[in-house]
């Protein structure tokens, strides 16, 4: 034998190990990186109609980094929960990155909760210090009666004796070095609620390593597609999910954010993304019903070539994608909760989908897309068994993967969210067509059973946004002592368009079977929210299903 | 007390747990989903010149599960590394994925080295299957007389009698189900093995984790930029840094894949680049440098528009980009090493760079660029102190991050790669911008010290580049009794072109002054390679510098 085959022999029996560095993912990284190579890179935050406030990325790393030592000085221990009452603009994202860098956890809270629902979460999640707006401070006075954390921290002035004012804060703190070293990207870095249109919001816990990877999900191509050359403009708020991720993603990619402050009308959405040359704008819905109002009303706006709107939180209707389309504005949608971070899926289209008619096109584009990757997803039946990808066939969606919950947070147990075998169970029923795409068909609350027939609240309500007038439309399910449940539309007009009840009915007559078409449709200003801009539904039933 | 207040006090002295899933980072899922969601996008393998064979994902994740089986029955255990010798095609890309499907570790061998380098390094590395493309039996078998791995597997027909052809091993076996559940993804998934410039090649072993964090550190906008509308052409040796992980990446992204198997020439490049539509290809600036003779000749090709070429390996000279732009065709380059899996960086510009003049911005271009997400460089002194980012000060390049190796195989200890605190020494020399940018100026070996004073052999290599007649430039360090060392430049000219030594000598004394040109020009045809097709400065020294 020769040597070489003897040292083959002896070493084929070793086992071997990876010679890769010990290197974890951490949150702060991200920051620390976009402050030395991309300095420069702006963060523009509107504070008010009209007024702007404008920092760099190098700027906002020395901030995080004076926030980080004011907070180990106050006493703010590693693993302890710091929550910020805040809207959308650069001292918030100074926040999400100097809370991890003293080894807190980011805890995000939503002012369109009430006093009582803020307190509770407040309680559970235990925060020890929070920081609030100057203009959130009426609402937090009345938070306040029910929690005392250890410290307010306030972003303006304050009218209490014992809140510390932000600005005085950072001024007499040195910068920490950000943290380096040996570490566990299992961490937890920031808690999100869930919205809770059924029972207690639950906490949902992040961890470094799960923010990081989804953030390399979303920057890539066919998700957000986000580089040094984008300028991010996020509506989503940043007290809901993370704002899904941007204020990571965008600083990992060196994009420039910009900050749309409280209370933002759709023709200052308009006038900013003309006047900062947005590349992608991330918002609900609601947020883009909106904007398609002021697009077509005689006002104009020199809008940047290929912008991109990211569409989250509920489904847009096709109709939405072909009035974008028009305007020569790229919409794209795709699916989470705050469950999963939340961006799960991402709708982007194969080049085989180009000879696609456009009605099928625009179907697929409105679907719920395509598993980022290291993301599965799964129809399952009542008893989690897997239902087939036939695009027919519908169950609950299920999903996996590192940036899925597997339970909530809870004293003293965490509460369970997953199936006997680790599937997140996501409350979506979807189908999943032949080649992978997701389509959620309804919620599993919100499916209505008439005379033992499934009707699809979802499907309706895409049909009926296709009348022009109608902003926004709701089916929900009344009871009924002959069929069990009936299908019942909401319906709200478009700003100053005339919409009337039978409208909506001669609509749904022409497009479904005489046994779907909702017996009862109301027209109303506005529908009914959550505190996330949701439809909530739960009141919807409340209101009209119990009256009935 | 609320009873709000006494629970967030409760709750406050309670550590927080993420509660996200543990889900591992597993190579074979990038499959695994390709194959579910990227059914029918294509893998085109040029097997010889105009002969092609075009396989679906769906076909390569049916037949790496067929391997997973095969291997698993010929008592391939997990952790046991199978080689492969093979060009680059989708038989070797089903082979990336099949073995690591049951477990093994993927060690690519290069058909370029001696049978007596490769006996070496299948010794050091304890091969135990090995599968070879048939044209290279010959290698194999004075590979053989040395090595005897337990099986021998063979792309095409073979005349050995204990060989298994690859065809009947996959039709007998039925393909497995893709490894899922609990996993450690830290696990080893490849074997790299250094080029060995100086001294024995040394083996870096990548995991499941490094390899997946860089394909999505990869696929980014800024870097390679894939979606599933990327067409990729790997150019780049699939036997060589996993091709500089694209083989991953692009089935991750959904990008088709266009793969030359073995010496495909400047001309067939362009014809398989128009035809394929591709927009992206990778290599190395040699196999460019023939690209633009083919450009530049009297033939034409119907190019892609938007075609992008990813340079790495060494770095192109700036004219080499100034000629591209000229073609439409836009060159990009990073920096990395075998020891980096590679991609450490990328060279990508900033908005700010659009001002610059094109010399400033081609300097820039043709310089190493930033650090991809999570990787940290520094550059420091022999003493491994960090020295300043002022664009001036140089020093050893050093790296690290979770894709970085800490050591090599060692029997029966690693041989450490890293200073004492942590951080690769790359051998390189280097300055830092202020804004980031790395720019290598020498490897330590390849400086020249001539009467105390540094000489840059990259500098004056591209110098010499600038001369319409240069296919390729090295200088070389030899020794002198007088100034201990003097450059000598070796330089090839394009093919049929004329280039004397004078030439080059008047060029760099108008350009450097007088004690710094070289004494001594040899134009020759072909500069010496390594292996891996990189200039062989050791042989050049060993040639030209004793012989003085």
């Amino acid at each position: 034998m020769s040597d070489f085959e003897a040292q083959r022999a002896r070493n084929a029996a070793t086992p071997t190990v990876t010679t890769m560095m010990e290197a974890p993912l951490r949150v702060t990284d991200i920051l620390r990186r976009a402050e030395a190579i991309f300095a420069d890179q702006r963060i523009v935050s509107r504070l008010a109609p009209g007024v702007f406030e404008t920092m760099s990325f190098a700027e906002a790393g020395r901030a995080a980094r004076c926030l980080a030592s004011a907070l180990t000085s106050l006493g703010v221990a590693p693993g302890a929960r710091v929550a910020t009452l805040m809207w959308n603009h650069g001292t918030h994202l100074v926040a999400y990155y100097g809370i991890p860098a003293c080894g807190a956890v980011l805890h995000t809270l939503n002012p369109r909760l009430s006093p009582e629902e803020l307190a509770y979460i407040i309680a559970d999640a235990g925060d020890d210090v929070v920081i609030v707006d100057e203009d959130l401070l009426p609402l937090w006075r009345e938070v306040e009666a029910h929690v005392s954390p250890r410290h307010v921290i306030v972003n303006g002035k304050s009218d209490g004796a014992d809140d510390i004012a932000w600005a005085d804060l950072l001024e007499q703190h040195e910068p920490v070095d950000w943290p380096q070293g040996p570490f566990d990207e299992n961490t937890p870095v920031a808690i999100c609620y869930t919205s809770g249109t059924t029972g207690r919001p639950k906490g949902v816990v992040y961890s470094h390593r799960s923010i990081i990877l989804q953030a390399f999900g979303t920057i890539a191509p066919d998700s957000f597609n986000l580089s040094a050359r984008s300028v991010t403009f996020t509506l989503t708020p940043m007290f809901h999910v993370n704002a899904w991720g941007v204020p990571f993603a965008a600083l990992m990619a060196g994009s420039a954010v910009v900050l749309p402050g409280p209370r933002v009308s759709a023709d200052e959405i308009l006038d900013i993304i003309s006047a900062e040359r947005v590349s992608i704008a991330f918002g609900v819905p609601t947020i883009w019903t909106g904007v398609i109002e002021a697009l077509e009303s005689d006002k104009s706006w020199d809008l940047p070539e290929n912008l991109m709107l990211m569409s989250g939180g509920a489904a847009p209707s096709p109709e939405m994608f072909r009035i974008f389309d028009r305007h020569g504005i790229y919409l794209q949608t795709g699916w989470g909760m705050t469950e999963t971070s939340p961006i799960a899926s991402q709708t982007w289209l194969l080049p085989a989908h180009d000879k696609m008619d456009e009605h099928a096109r625009i179907k697929l584009r409105a679907s719920n897309g395509l598993p980022l990757p290291f993301i599965d997803f799964r129809i399952a039946d009542e008893d989690s068994q897997p239902l087939a990808w036939d695009g027919t066939s519908r169950g609950e969606l299920q999903c996996r993967g590192p940036w899925v919950t597997q339970d909530y947070i809870g004293h003293p147990h965490p509460i369970p969210a997953t199936t006997p075998d680790g599937w997140l169970k996501t409350g979506d029923v979807a189908v999943i067509r032949p080649d992978g795409y997701v389509q959620l068909v309804d919620r599993l609350k919100d499916l209505i059973k008439s005379g033992g027939e499934w009707i699809s609240s979802v499907d309706m309500e895409n049909v009926i946004a296709e009348l022009a007038n109608v902003a926004e439309a709701a089916v929900i399910a009344i009871p009924d002592d002959k069929w069990g449940e009936r299908p019942m539309a909401l319906v709200s007009p478009r700003a100053g368009a005339t919409l009337t009840a039978e409208q909506v009915t001669l609509h749904l007559q022409a497009r479904y079977p005489k046994w779907m078409v909702p017996d009862r449709v109301e027209v109303l200003d506005d529908l009914p929210k959550t505190g996330t801009g949701k439809l909530n539904k739960l009141l919807m039933r409340q209101t009209w299903g119990l009256a009935t």
